[in-house]
Parts: C-alpha cells; sequence; structure tokens
C-alpha cells in the first residue's frame, strides 16, 4: 500500500487479487470529505476506471492488452483536472506540474511494484530452478557461489517474461537501438548518478564477458599489457588469457579497513589496457572519487585505454557512493569503455543483455572494427525488454533488494566475528559478495574444497580469483535470512568436527 | 483426445482446465470390461495420481515442482504391471517392451502437446506482440515480411517459459553442453533424417548469421571468394560483406518447374567457402540427393569448405526429403560445417539459440581459433531449455504446424494463379516463405514498396535478396487461413486501382 498527496486529494495504491487476474488499483480521494473520486483498476483481466466510483460510479472498460499503469499515469498527466472535474470534485487544482509529476510518478512506482517479501523462499522452488547456481551441484549442496539472487524478480520484469509467453512473443526483437534500451540507461545513469551521456555513444552487447573480450581485441595487440587488480572475477583473467594477452596483476592490498589499491604497482605497470572493476568483484569495495582521480592520473600519464566493468553499481550500500569512472571529466571518459548491465542487480543474467558505452567516436568506431560485425551473435527479445523494464520501472524492488542485502551483510558481519574470529572479512560496500579469508585457520585443501566437503555448502574457490587467493572463499549472501542462518550453520558444524 | 492401446489395455490422454490449474490426464482402462485401472493427473496444481480410480480409489499426490509428464511415463515404463497388480486388473500382460515403449512415447507426446487451433489468432493480440515483425511498421500495415510465424508457441516450449516466469529462474545456465542440447539434436538427426552425429562435434552458438561470420573468418581469408547462391536470405550477403570476403554469386535460374542450381556456374566459380542453404530462403526449394552430390563433387574437387545453413529442415513438405549436406559421406563430412537451430520452425528466435556441427575435428579446431573466445557472447537460459523442449517434445505441434503451412501454401497458389495470373510462384517445398515475381506486372518501385503504399501489407523487398531481384518479393504465409485471405484481399485492392 502507497499513499501520496496532492493539494486536497490523496492517491492510493493498492495490489488486489481477483480470481485469475487481479493487479493494482489507484484510487484518488477528496481528502477532507474522504469521498473517493477516481479509480483505476489496471488488472490483468477485465481493467477499468471509475469515475465518482460511490456516487454516479461510471465505469470505463480499459483495454486488456494495453499497459494500463502508464496509461492511468499518461491520463491523469494530461488532464487530472477534467477527470476531477467528471467526478464532481468540489475543490481547487492549487498543485503545481511538478508536483503532480511526482505524486504521479510515486503513484507508479507503487503500481508496478507491488509489496514483494524477499524472506519468503522455498528451496524446493529454488532447487527445482535450471539456473547453474541451483543445477551445478547435487540437492543436497546448499549453493553460495556463483553471483546470482535467489529473491523473486522485480514484478515489471516478471510482466515482461509473463506477457511473452501470454502472446507467444519471442521472435526477432527490432533493432537494440530502437527498442528505448540506450534512453532508459542513458536517463537511468543521470536521475542516479548524474552522468550525462548519449544513446549514440552506446552499444548493446550480450554479456559483460563479451565486452571484454571485444574491447582488449580492439585496444590492444596480443603479447600487450593488460592490468587486473585481482582478486578478481576470473573471467577477467580468462579474457587475458584467450585473447593472448599479458596479464599484469595489480594486487588490491588488504590492509585494517579492507582492500586497497597499490598504486606503486600501478604505476610501474606496463601496460595498454586497464581492465578495472567498480565496485570490485569479489572484495566489494567501491573507489572513492580520490582513488579513481589517481586511477585517472595514471591512465592519462601512461595512455592506458580503461575498461571499466561497472555491473555492480546498483547495489551500492548506505555510506558509500558510486562514480562512472568515465563521469570524471571529458579527458578521461575519452580513453574509458564503460561495461555494465541490468542483468546483475536484477537477476536476469540468463536473459543476455549488457551495454558498452565509449567514452569517444573513436573507442567505439575501433570496438567495431575489431572483430566481425555479428560475430557478437543478436540480442534476445526478452533480454532487451527485461533491461528496459528494470532501469524504467523496477527501482522500488531494488531497494528493497539492497537493504535486505544490507541486512544480511550486518548479520555476517556479526555471525562471522563471533562464530568465526579467525576468519578475516572487509564487509563489502557493495555487491551481495563476501570476500573471506580463511587463511588463520589453517583448513586442509582450499577452504571452498573443505565446506563443500564437510559442509555441503558451495562457496567460489578463491584460487579463480588470481594469485596468492588459496586462503579464500567467496560467498554469496544474496538469500533469505532463512537461509543465510544455515549456510552459517553449515559452516560452524564442519568447522566443529 | 489420444488414444492407444497395448494388448488389454487402452490408454487415453485428455487435456483438463480445472481452475488456474488444469493440465494432462493420462487414463488406463481395460478394453473388455471398460474398467479404469489407472489414472495420472499430471495437473499444475495439486498432481496426483488414482489407482484404481472407480474401486478402490487410491489417490497419491505428485511433487507439483517436477515433470510429471516424464515421471509417469517413466514409472510406467518401469513397473507397469505393479500398477496394474495394484488396480486388480485380471489380464495378463501380453505385449512385448518395444510395443509397451511405443505407446508410452505416444502418450507421452499427447500429454505434452494439447490441441492447439493454428487458425486461431487474435490481430489484435498479434499487434501487441513486441517482436520486429508486429513492432516495425504501424499497426494498420499488416506484416507478412521477417520469417517469424504467428501460431502460438509448442506448449512445451511455452512451459519452459512459464516455468521460469514462476520460479523466478532467469540466472546463469550451466555450461551449454551439459544441458543435454547436443545429445537432443544427435537424437533427433539420427531420428528423422537417419544423419548420425556425435555431441562432441557440435558447438553452441547464438544464432546462424553469428556461426556464418565466424565460418568466414575461420576458412577463408579477405579478398577470398565465397560463393552465394542467390537470391538468398540478406543476412549471407552481409555477412560476406562484413568480413571482407569477395561475393561470387552463383544465381539460381528459374525455370518452368522452380528454381534450378546452375551448376556450369558453379563449376566455374573461383572461392574458398560455400554459403550454401538448404531447405533455400526464399525460394524454398529442397535440394534432392543428385544435386547435393553434384555439389559435393564439385566441392571435393575445388576443396571448397562448405557452410550449410539447415535452418528450414523442420518445414519440409510432403513429396520432398531434407537430407543434410554433411550426410552424404564422410569425406563431404570433413568439409562441412552444418549450421542450424530450433528457432525457426518453432518460432523461438528472440530466444537467440542455435548450433554448429563440424564434420571433421579440424573444422572444429579452426572454427573455435578463428575469434577469441567469449566474444560471440553466452547462449541464454530459455533458449537452451526451450530449444531442447523442441526437439525432444514439439514434434506433435511441428507436425500440426507443417500441415497448416502446407495448406496455405495450397491457398497461395489457388489464389494467385486466379486472381494474379501474372504473378509467377513456383510453390515452395519447405519453409513459410513465398518467393513472388511480379516483373510481368510493371509495378511502380519495387513491389514491396508498392503493396506497402496501396495494400497496407509489408512484404520483405526482393532487391535485398540479391542482385536481378527488383521484381520479386518475400511474402511470409505462416499465418491463420483468415489473415492470409487478407493478404490476398489487401493485395488484389491494391492492385484493381
Amino acid at each position: 500500500m502507497w499513499e501520496g498527496s496532492l493539494g486536497a486529494l490523496r492517491f492510493h495504491v493498492e495490489h488486489r487479487r481477483a480470481g485469475a487476474g487481479g493487479g493494482p488499483t489507484l484510487r484518488v480521494h477528496q481528502i477532507d470529505s474522504s469521498r473517493e473520486l477516481l479509480r483505476f483498476d489496471c488488472f490483468d483481466e477485465r481493467p477499468h476506471f471509475h469515475v465518482d466510483p460511490s456516487g454516479r460510479g461510471e465505469l470505463t472498460a480499459l483495454d486488456p492488452l494495453a499497459d494500463n499503469v502508464a496509461w492511468t499515469v499518461a491520463e491523469l498527466a494530461r488532464d487530472l483536472a477534467g477527470y476531477l472535474e467528471k467526478a464532481a470534485f468540489a475543490g481547487a487544482a492549487t498543485w503545481s506540474p511538478d508536483e503532480l509529476a511526482a505524486t504521479l510518478r510515486g503513484a507508479e512506482d507503487a503500481m508496478r511494484n507491488p509489496p514483494v517479501d524477499l524472506d519468503d523462499l522455498s528451496l524446493d522452488v529454488l532447487k527445482s530452478r535450471k539456473s547453474e547456481k541451483w543445477e551445478q551441484y547435487p540437492s543436497e549442496i546448499l549453493p553460495a557461489w556463483v553471483a546470482e539472487m535467489d529473491y523473486p524478480l522485480a514484478e515489471p520484469i516478471r510482466r515482461v517474461l509473463q506477457r511473452a509467453v501470454d502472446r507467444d512473443d519471442v521472435g526477432y526483437p527490432i533493432a537494440p537501438h530502437e527498442t528505448g534500451i540506450r534512453e532508459a540507461f542513458a536517463e537511468r545513469m543521470a536521475d542516479r548518478v548524474g552522468w550525462h551521456v548519449s544513446p549514440g555513444d552506446i552499444q548493446v552487447i550480450t554479456d559483460i564477458v563479451q565486452g571484454i573480450v571485444w574491447s582488449l581485441s580492439a585496444y590492444s595487440e596480443p603479447g600487450q599489457g593488460v592490468i587486473v587488480q585481482t582478486p578478481i572475477y576470473p573471467p577477467f583473467l580468462g579474457a587475458v588469457r584467450d585473447t593472448g594477452r599479458r596479464l599484469v596483476e595489480n594486487r588490491l592490498v588488504a590492509g585494517d579497513d579492507g582492500f586497497e589499491i597499490d598504486f606503486d604497482g600501478l604505476g610501474g605497470a606496463d601496460a595498454r589496457i586497464l581492465l578495472f572493476c567498480n565496485p570490485h568483484n569479489p572484495t566489494g569495495r567501491v573507489f572513492s572519487r580520490s582513488e579513481l582521480e589517481r586511477i585517472a592520473e595514471l591512465a592519462g600519464a601512461r595512455d592506458w585505454v580503461v575498461v571499466s566493468d561497472e555491473i555492480h553499481s546498483d547495489l551500492v550500500f548506505p555510506g558509500h557512493e558510486f562514480i562512472p569512472f568515465a563521469s570524471l571529466g571529458p579527458e578521461v571518459a575519452a580513453r574509458t569503455v564503460t561495461l555494465t548491465s541490468a542483468t546483475k542487480a536484477f537477476n536476469i543474467p540468463g536473459l543476455r543483455c549488457a551495454i558498452a558505452h565509449f567514452g569517444s567516436r573513436e573507442l567505439r568506431q575501433r570496438y567495431l572494427a575489431a572483430l566481425p560485425r555479428h560475430a557478437g551473435g543478436g540480442i534476445g527479445l526478452l533480454g532487451l525488454y527485461a533491461t528496459i523494464a528494470a532501469w524504467r520501472h523496477s527501482q522500488p524492488w531494488l531497494d528493497r533488494v539492497v537493504a535486505h542485502l544490507d541486512a544480511n551483510r550486518a548479520t555476517l558481519a556479526r555471525e562471522l566475528a563471533a562464530r568465526f574470529p579467525g576468519v578475516v572479512f572487509h564487509p563489502p560496500q557493495a555487491t551481495f559478495l563476501a570476500w573471506l579469508d580463511f587463511t588463520a585457520l589453517d583448513l586442509p585443501g582450499s577452504p571452498a574444497r573443505f565446506f563443500y566437503e564437510h559442509a555441503k555448502l558451495a562457496l567460489s574457490d578463491g584460487r579463480l580469483f588470481g594469485s596468492d587467493c588459496e586462503g579464500y572463499a567467496r560467498l554469496n549472501f544474496a538469500t533469505s535470512v532463512s537461509i543465510l542462518a544455515q549456510l552459517l550453520d553449515r559452516m560452524e558444524s564442519a568447522l566443529a568436527r
């Protein structure tokens, strides 16, 4: 339930189940009399709206094939006064256009995002998923490895999928740039982080790893150096290897307060490309403006192209600020390719859709010329539209997810300290990944191997993330409170033996 | 409704709607007494089975998260006698294992494929699709261009999508080769066309065009010749251009009986690769064994690699036989890459999934080495599982579709001859595409342009398919009888003006 007010009006959104249908209802009341003036029932079946429902009760059917939330909001933006007049509203329109727009924005968000209980997860249902997280290991193994969340999908994304089912609609998509996906990204960046990008500088790609491989092909030659700040998401290392480039490891240094950039090492690196990751996977670091500026300075001095994977940027915890690398300034942008996707924060990696933003025309042209056109394969219809639904309509869901992850992060920090004091854990500033140092426990074999065998728990093995990571494992905490508790209990039992 | 018999038993499948749930029911009756012995209600909600439903009526719940059709068939294959004994069946098991297997296969097909009415299409619903076919042009235009069908999805595919919605399951897929997709293809080829392939020779890719581009990169150098038999699916021409290869057009010749290969021209071609298409888009030719053998002979003599797009091979009409090029023999296979996909015949191109089969280890290695690993992007979870559902479970749907297309093809031939005698039409031997020669009508501009403007009909413009195609247009007839009639009426009205 959501409420907002506008002058003498109160707006009220609720979600109703009505047989097989149901959906969101927006009511507009007159505050002083509590009289209901308008009611928009944007149901899946027989959608309709009422003018003056408690009086004349005029009911008008809506198009069941249309996006009636969009229609309702557009109609009220266009002519709220006209609707109110028909409903015999006695008051005056005392609101500004901005106030109206803000109220309608709130109403739309609420209509599109019904309440969701992120702790209401069934292990049986999760185990029936076909995704890698749940399919890779036998069912007695509790998976906390690959970066997929256990939560229900955001409702706007679910609707994209359901709509395709209902309309047998999985044909060829129109050209990606005609779907509005680039504009959706540009608007989101402007609204959320004040980064202004032009849709024309964006290319839609399948996934981040593809973007990395094409970037390495475009901006370096075989044998040239590519800096990777380890520990790192393993495909970074794979991409350097598969393209025959030379890996230049610049290790993040674990200090008392977490992982820090080794700027001396970075400054001395012989390379063409810095393959950057911010927020950083697996440490969860969100690099500060001063850190980014020092990197940018080095990049300028050494003439690196910076390929910046920012896929975790929607999962930043309070107290930290995500700054797109390319937003530092035009000179920085001109050497930066930004790779990002809705698939991580909105948990739709199986739909395969990402974007590459080029900070200069030259970077874009070199990227496009690197490999033959269409070698990258087409982007699927559902990935395109689910991404648009994520970026345009699913922020309320994401806010709840980040709050839930934040609570899980606190639980993890508390429980690890209490139950496994030897484990070193710097709570991540973003992501749902915990990079855990088990070195002091002196476990036999790798920690991931140990917990797989003795706790029936699948973590990501530290050794995949770079050198000197033998004592580490990555734990994915994007799950319910109850499953997280089971994870910790399994760890404790295994260590107690 | 489906029925099959097995000794003294009758098997009977029907599809029931029960509230929001429903689903298939398999009943086993004793023929002489008509007594129902077993009933398996594989419903979405509260699935269960009955032993002796009209007698003891023992009811056992099934797992609502499981594939209960698979479970039922496996149980009956394992221990039909045991179930019958519990149901107090008086007769004897007189059937062979093969008879049991055949009956269960029929029952499974029937359970997975409820009846579908391919003529029950709503233009309003079609117009609300997000696919290119329905999104590209204004809603007053009737689209008959891009090769997407208007029919409802096969139920096994719809279930893959619905299951993902219901379980929030669009995460990373397991590695494509672990999903069983290659085995599904190998089994299908063996069953349907007697071509025996090894799963290890198959690579999962995003789409056919990607496979073409990688093949051109792998097996030729820039500037070398690539033979294309025009008229052709336009991305063939684009792939040759985008990879900087030299286009060698070998035009199919329109004779009295349709399009024939110009073997003289083919034999004189200077090229490294034959980019073959069989069944051929847009002409619908299914090349005969003798034609294929002559091509193979030339390919051997000239040492061509043959890249054979066989995506339309599931859409062959009675009287014609599809023969995979690589099945001609080991020497032919050793120079052939076969590209195919379920996305065409099962109408799921938006899910992006295809396969490349390599007739030799060397071809496979060169293909994989042509471009950096992962440059092709990942394959989506839904594409993988929908493809498996198509190949393993959706043949009854496809049989109905091909029969419907065959009838539409006959309608088209009859109506074109009666109403537009100047239009030359050789009915396709496969595909749902009609390659129409309007030259004799001397229309102003291209036929596609003419009908777009004067008939509000979107056809594919012949000029995109190669040189000397100005008078042609391609019409997609994969729609309902009623919409096909509208298409023809619109053409007639435009020509009558």
